[in-house]
């Protein structure tokens, strides 16, 4: 079965993601839907991004990211389908997919242009379940994204999401504080091996004025409670 | 895959909904079950009513629709399905599914009697895995409703679902606010279409005795940020 | 399609129970995906103990529960396999899967060595993505577990799961209160059973010192809106 995600602002309490859900088994009923995440704050772009970017690599060739965190629902803001690698990507251009298609490997995007092949709708406030949820239904199941759209030549990106790489310095941001507690920044494995970082290193944090020498470990384990460490958890794709 | 919804007051804490997504893959391990919400408050029959009658229209034919918010589980309260059209409802006879089938089409109802093709159970406290996951999945299958109940006159209606038109006049209720601190009312885009309203009109609201002219627009971006405006949400249905 | 149930104390904003998911339908793409629970406060491993004894029984043969609340994740805790009549479970040896493996039918477990057949990993902090959720995959595509682990002698059981029987007293704990304020013991239907407690019993509690004598119902009608019950709600499994 090809694999359909879903990341939005929508929350679990309301039947908007059950709506999206139900418009594209209606074009696919063969497709596995995942949720990513509905609990990204209300038009929280750059949380939304976040965890699109950290998801998206593990599932299969052929799955079709569908994300939906758009502000600018009803305004001129265009509807994308991006491919990257083996994988679509589609939503709002704002920014959301771009570090996640990056990620996977950016190829080429479209703008969703053909709105003939979705269903008819009488207001421009809901796109996820009456454009975004369809696309990828249509997607999934091989409508070429020629037959939906038109080209464009690139989309829009977050600068937030690119770490500054100087010399063997790199200059990351917060980007995230997860359930756990975990302090999660932008800066990914493929960062720290693109500068020659090992497993030997460690690393110097500022945080309120104060500095901090922490080691770069495999596991929480390798330190004492109470104590910081830096590790990688996004982990390598096989 | 016949998809089978799910729309419980259970949370999302507590294994009771997999424990109903059990019992259904049990009988028909080809269901795909989506869940609606389970965040329904405690026994609210008309917030459920409310998200099922959102989100049942999108589903495709065949869909089996299953809500249990059943504050009545173990009492008299008959436990019925319903045809409505193509799709399936099985629930409590208590007003919740009342308004997505009538909306989807109401054609017959029945109740279930024949518990003989139903799990054993030592307790009456769980219909939702018991009685209503397990006939739903029945019926997904292709089991006849004949053979599970027996044809009932009328299901329970709730009136509060039922605006009240008045020539071009519409009475209608708030009955949610979602996520987004929108405020949702039970007048539909049938219903509007049924006086005539068309995308030039606005609307009279009264909020704690101040009155405002409310423009009926198509998009969020149609007024300024911070102004009132009155759309449908809802949608047409193709 | 085999079924594949899925506990952790991820939570649902964050993106960690989809990366788990992608990593399992990369390996198993017709896998159908069950959550239980992702609810489970951060290391609970008790609760987590909790929702998996109650959901695991109803699903069908074959089913692959995956279990990841992991305080020890990393250090020299057991992943472990366990085959329980005709169910799988997989997850850290700490606790968490034993009572419902036990409620099942524990037969045989192994400890996960063979690592070659899981994706590639540069972190130990992510088990249910990296080891749990792959293996769970392997084994719902047929693997046998002989060639995943080794077989071990034993697993590691928390003692809280086991009332203790006393001729015909049954000494139990509260384990859980659930989201519509229910009391839930560790007393099953088939504890019930073994004492020979029937329809006709009433049991004696004692809260803040003060005795109640609560009548044993099958439903919640069976007393008055206020008043106190005992009840089943597990339910006989058929």
């Amino acid at each position: 079965m090809t694999v359909i995600t879903l990341l939005t602002d929508y929350g679990i309490t309301d039947s908007y993601v059950a709506e999206v859900k139900g418009a594209i088994l209606k074009i696919n009923s063969e497709a596995m839907i995942i949720d990513v995440s509905h609990d990204v704050g209300n038009y929280d772009i750059s949380a939304g991004a976040f965890h699109m970017t950290r998801a998206a690599p593990y599932f299969p060739e052929g799955t079709v990211h569908v994300g939906v965190v758009d502000p600018g629902v009803g305004s001129a803001r265009k509807g994308i389908i991006i491919k990257a690698k083996n994988m679509w990507f589609v939503g709002p251009d704002n920014g959301l997919m771009a570090p996640a298609a990056d990620r996977v490997g950016y190829e080429q995007a479209w703008e969703i242009t053909n709105l003939d092949l979705l269903p008819a709708k009488v207001s421009d406030v809901f796109d996820g379940r009456d454009v975004f949820g369809p696309t990828g239904a249509l997607l999934s199941k091989g409508v070429s994204p020629d037959e939906i759209g038109t080209r464009i030549d690139d989309i829009i990106r977050l600068p937030y999401y690119q770490p500054e790489i100087d010399g063997n310095v790199i200059h990351g941001n917060v980007i995230h504080i997860d359930g756990f507690g975990n302090v999660v920044t932008n800066i990914t494995y493929e960062t720290l091996k693109l500068v020659g970082v090992d497993s030997e290193a460690s690393f110097k944090l500022t945080v309120d004025d104060k500095e901090y020498t922490v080691p770069y470990v495999r596991r929480f384990s390798a330190v004492e409670k109470g104590e910081l460490l830096v590790l990688v958890a996004g982990g390598r794709l096989s």
